[in-house]
């Protein structure tokens, strides 16, 4: 009946019979959405007219939490039931922790109208509210929901988090697209960051799985667009200002200023026609 | 019954009822996807066979139109019929212009097919597809709305164009994952952008929120992938070629070719067990 | 009733009926989504727990691929079933090759924990096999699908792959945001990629649609993050190392490193209040 040779049909079930107790992508990412929506009005499908239909919603969250934790059960390093109430009383801390970012960027951006469009359409405060979120299961020592839950911000925003890189208070991504930050980046309050930088790994080996392998960017830095900032050793003092394509692989003291030197050559022609395009 | 407090619920239930009207992103989402459909049948995920059918759709359209106006009423600068009833009147030219787009990206692609394929295919099409339909709201003093379509085209794009930026007929986006153009931004007609490439502001302090703080860019001018053009003085003349990875901060006359020159080293290693990666 | 004007309607009355058997984007996008269920339990939205659920299952998909055939008829190089049929042949060859890309990739990252956490949550391994799954229809002479599979796959991780490149065996792309791998492009063994590479074109001119205009990777070739290399005639020989952010245009031979030489300058100042910020 079908193409597919009966060997293969039984390959393909021995592999899905191995795999019991998947989660769901779609589980995992309805719950983080219905934990936005719950958080911030701007960001919600459905209107809440009253205190009990907001607490049966909270309610009916915290239930399909629980029911993502027992899937993974056994690698989990407590109850289910445990760790959706520890999680759920954490909740309230990371909602004042997201408002007081997207105050930082209404803020900071001449182009915010006000703090209600910044939850509502900026992808740097999505991105971050997704770290926030996934970055507390991380310190409760579940596996794999948060990084389901990073890949989801990064399909929505381009931003790529690792939930297990430590974030101040404040943090503020504009634009945001190809920014990436690695597991062991530090980053403290106040911290600014424009598309395309990536603070990653100066070198690249399994073998430092578990060794610092990415900066740390001390209170009040700038970071402008597509600058580079690479290894665990590196630093960069507090109150510094990193420029646009900067490519840093040394610490940096505080008040720094660093600036890429482009090397441009510029020249003239009047016919177009005559000349070649030269690059991509 | 549930691990959040009573009294955070108290505040989550103040925090909705101060925040009725709101526009779901869905709303305005659907209301997008169904003008493209209508546009463009390569976009359509249903297929019209008859001109009551089409005539249908586009009342229906219109009116889920007014029905997200109503719920920004007090912030619009009209009634939300007047304003539905003349957006649509601007329709058939939106549909002309990105006719136009789609058969110069075409035209300057020799990936491109056909143009059946750059409007179904290119997220470049898409992202200058959204940014017309959205910026037609800016001209209009519709508040908000234009932003959410625009962190729409992002998300599936890659691509950040402020909707209040100023883009002349042709416009061809290519690739585009990374590509920002500022809210203040001026681009003429048949100008080419890569990806990565950001037309930017100088400095960005929240003062200048009224101040042009984005480049032009002139007629006919190609910009290659991962370029920067940065300030609201800045002027890149028409016909001008700015090449990949250039950091330009200040204005080029008419048919200037700007290009980057790199600066890279080069060795050798015969052993490759005995080097070390070194960069990410 | 609408504001639309009748003699617009007419006109899209017409572009429509012209437009008959388009492929809307779900069925292509759905069939995807389901060979990677089949494929990959971590990726799927059910458990399957039975092999006749497993094979009726893949019958569906084979109905699905064919009916998406049928749209596209006249344009196939073979009737819809065959196709349909020999694609499925090919499915446990490409689930192969798709294990050792995820393999590859779990061996030479630090961040990741275990093959089954590279399948569910990196970006880089969703981009690859669905450029392996699209090349395939590219390799059989199916138009059009390849491509809107390819935008699908940009959709969701910022990664562009033309699906008529050609890729070698153990790719490895990590973040990858913002990557792009032109039409021509040949890519060796063993080849690993981070975010924001481009292997595009040197220059791009209509004309070149039939050369070869990107470059040549051999294999155990590693590029790092924001690397770009162009040009038809360029080739990286095997077992070279392409630094972060080097702009590379010419060949270099086996066993080349090659770095990004940075230019930068740094200055400080005390007091923050003095100075302006001073690009983006």
């Amino acid at each position: 009946m079908t193409a597919i040779s009966p060997s293969f049909i039984d390959h393909l079930t021995a592999v899905h019979q191995q795999s019991r107790h998947v989660v769901p992508h779609s589980m995992s990412c309805a719950f983080l959405d219905g934990v936005l929506q719950l958080l911030f009005p701007s960001l919600s499908e459905r209107s809440f007219s009253s205190r009990s239909e907001v607490e049966a919603y909270a309610m009916l969250l915290r239930a399909d939490l629980e029911k993502i934790l027992y899937r993974i059960e056994e690698r989990l390093p407590g109850k289910p039931y445990e760790i959706a109430d520890a999680y759920f009383e954490a909740v309230p801390d990371l909602q004042q922790q997201l408002n007081d970012d997207a105050a930082a960027i209404e803020a900071g951006d001449p182009a915010a109208v006000n703090v209600d469009e910044v939850i509502r359409t900026y992808p740097g405060f999505f991105a971050v509210a997704v770290y926030r979120l996934a970055h507390q299961f991380c310190r409760m020592g579940v596996p794999l929901l948060p990084r389901v839950l990073a890949t989801y911000a990064h399909t929505k925003t381009g931003i790529d988090i690792h939930p297990r890189a430590n974030i101040g208070a404040r943090f503020c991504i504009d634009h945001g697209t190809g920014v990436v930050i690695g597991e062991t980046a530090e980053i403290g309050d106040n911290v600014k960051v424009y598309q395309g930088v990536t603070l990653g790994a100066l070198s690249v080996e399994k073998s430092m799985a578990n060794v610092k392998r990415h900066p740390t960017i001390e209170d009040n830095v700038i970071i402008y667009a597509g600058a580079t900032i690479l290894g665990g050793k590196t630093v960069v003092g507090h109150s510094s200002i990193i420029g646009g394509n900067v490519w840093l692989t040394e610490s940096v003291p505080p008040f720094a200023r660093v600036y890429h030197h482009p090397q441009i050559r510029v020249s003239y022609y009047e016919d177009r026609a005559n000349v070649l395009n030269f690059s991509i």
